[in-house]
């Protein structure tokens, strides 16, 4: 028996980069020795990626009804049948692309949920598309945690070959970050970012704060919330047993993290770390979901509708977030499978969700 | 007769390593066939720096009564005599230290606005050793306002080879910079930008405008600033000729900047510009005070006070610091002397300030 973890590989956006991207990844030799992996999505959408990437992976296909094999020994594709790539359109927004990226990732959350496989990773959805499919659509945590009634603290995080982000506020206008950096969030970041990338394998990770203000408020000058928040936070995190420290001016933060004094640098706002994070690896970079039962891996870039179809995207971003999700699902406690199919994990989580809603 | 332009050097402050810049930078070839230079200082000082960088550039010493000979074939050093190196503790914040570089960058905005010199550079000040010689000192821009009595918009630029940051706000809290963004403010950065850039070689400079949230507010969902502000006053600069564009998100316009789509990125805060200048080019980058009625142009980083007196300290950002502020003061306009000796200028723009102030 293998000793490999399982993780679900979901399509994304079919106008764009995404199938050429899947068809990429599932020949890369890293990725296939490093996990068994259950790929979900329509098959003549990802037959249409093998032409534009001129790679021809190996894979069993299966359907939604079918049992899933434990620790196949080949890429199992399951086909749900559900997109005819004659009905998509390259690099367009459209309803039918976000309705094909939401089921193929709602069935992997489904097969991680019931024990399938330890991590979930997807290629790149169009937001755009996705609010068409889903209305009121806001972001990947709010829709999974919904989608699996989970009620805990879920934070998006950044990761670069030994490089971590995770943010405190993300999706907030810059007016209204001050008020929400409250002792309870940074304390909730610091716990959620120790947590996951210990379980990534940094032992401890060292994660440095970065100050809300310029020059980190130069001793109260600009700023009090250093002295009245960020201090007494990392203070306590300390406490705790977690390898932190800060708050430091976020100008030169990234410099030391870059250079390998930290491990992480926890961020107040959105841009304080993605301006940095795109600086330093474009396009290597993956986004992480921590704190859900269980690992959501994807790249960090997006669609690039510009470049569908032409065959020159470039695989590494979701090579690292498959690598990632399998490092990460290997470290995972081990889960009872309570599904055989694609079709009844669906099935349960969508009464759990249900169940849990009421 | 030489077309070169004139520059003045400020030594700054003692206990860090502008000692050993100021010598480093007169031993540099490009430099020193780029502009007349008239150092200012105490020339026991500049001696100790050149004993530590192990380099003793020629250079004429005078008097601060004497005559400044004009476009003179060596550097020129105006030596105070005010401070004796015996004096000075290595990396140690003192008042001795920041009243020294205050007199020196005094003597070097008096030789410009005399019209002895057409710009101004400084090796780097502490700006606790600042804060114990000038009571209620917050920058150099507020500081050189008052020494010459000037009323006009002042900015702060930071400059990487080929690469401009301007920012719309800066030494405030976080909290705040939403509500300062006015059109006037990003009407008046735009301006003072395209013209700085303008004499400093760019025909024309190409200007993007960084958005103020995350995603560029993502159509209004985070943040209304982008629509309501920064859309009508991108597009007010256009209708004056001003090459710009925007707003662009802020955590993929440096990566654009960075592979040459602009030459300029006006910001809405301290460390949105900061945190991508630094990551960038961390020992190369030049600040200049840009609006005043002469450039200014000093090293972005500090003085280092951890690695004083050890003979290491890099001078890529001071030799950038002379070379552009060379540059500028060769695009300025002729402007007659209105003194001959560095005491004249001191009396003449402590008389002017007073006036003015009047």
């Amino acid at each position: 028996m293998s000793n490999l973890p399982t993780i679900a590989l979901a399509m994304g956006d079919p106008a764009g980069i995404s199938p050429e991207l899947t068809a990429k990844v599932l020949a890369d030799a890293e990725v296939l020795a490093s996990a068994h992996i259950i790929v979900v999505g329509d098959k003549r959408v990802f037959d249409e990626g093998t032409r534009v990437a001129k790679l021809s992976p190996v894979l069993d296909v299966i359907s939604p009804m079918a049992t899933i094999p434990k620790q196949p020994p080949r890429p199992v594709f399951i086909d749900l049948g559900h997109c005819d790539p004659k009905n998509i359109e390259r690099a367009k927004v459209a309803k039918s692309g976000g309705t094909f990226a939401r089921e193929n990732y709602l069935s992997g959350v489904a097969l991680a949920q019931c024990g399938i496989v330890g991590a979930v990773t997807f290629t790149p959805f169009n937001k755009s598309s996705m609010r068409q499919a889903i209305p009121g659509y806001d972001d990947e945590i709010s829709f999974t945690t919904n989608a699996i009634g989970f009620k805990g603290d879920v934070r998006e995080f950044n990761v670069l070959d030994g490089l971590w982000n995770a943010r405190v506020t993300s999706h907030v206008p810059l007016k209204d970050v001050a008020a929400l950096l409250t002792p309870e969030r940074i304390a909730k970041g610091l716990d959620l970012a120790h947590r996951a990338m210990s379980d990534a394998g940094f032992n401890p990770p060292r994660i440095a704060v970065a100050a809300l203000n310029p020059h980190a408020g130069d001793n109260g000058n600009f700023g009090r919330e250093e002295i009245e928040i960020l201090e007494p936070s990392v203070a306590a995190a300390k406490a705790r047993g977690i390898a932190c420290d800060g708050p430091y001016p976020s100008d030169t933060v990234f410099v030391r993290a870059r250079d390998g004094q930290f491990d992480a640098v926890l961020t107040m706002y959105h841009d304080q770390g993605q301006i940095a994070m795109k600086l330093i690896g474009f396009d290597q970079g993956v986004t992480l979901l921590g704190g859900l039962p269980f690992p959501v891996c994807t790249p960090a870039h997006g669609t690039a509708f510009e470049i569908a179809g032409q065959g020159v995207a470039r695989v590494g971003a979701t090579r690292n977030a498959l690598l990632l999700a399998a490092k990460m699902a290997a470290k995972q406690p081990p889960k009872a499978a309570t599904a055989t199919t694609l079709e009844a994990a669906r099935t349960i989580i969508a009464l759990g969700a249900v169940a849990k809603a009421a």
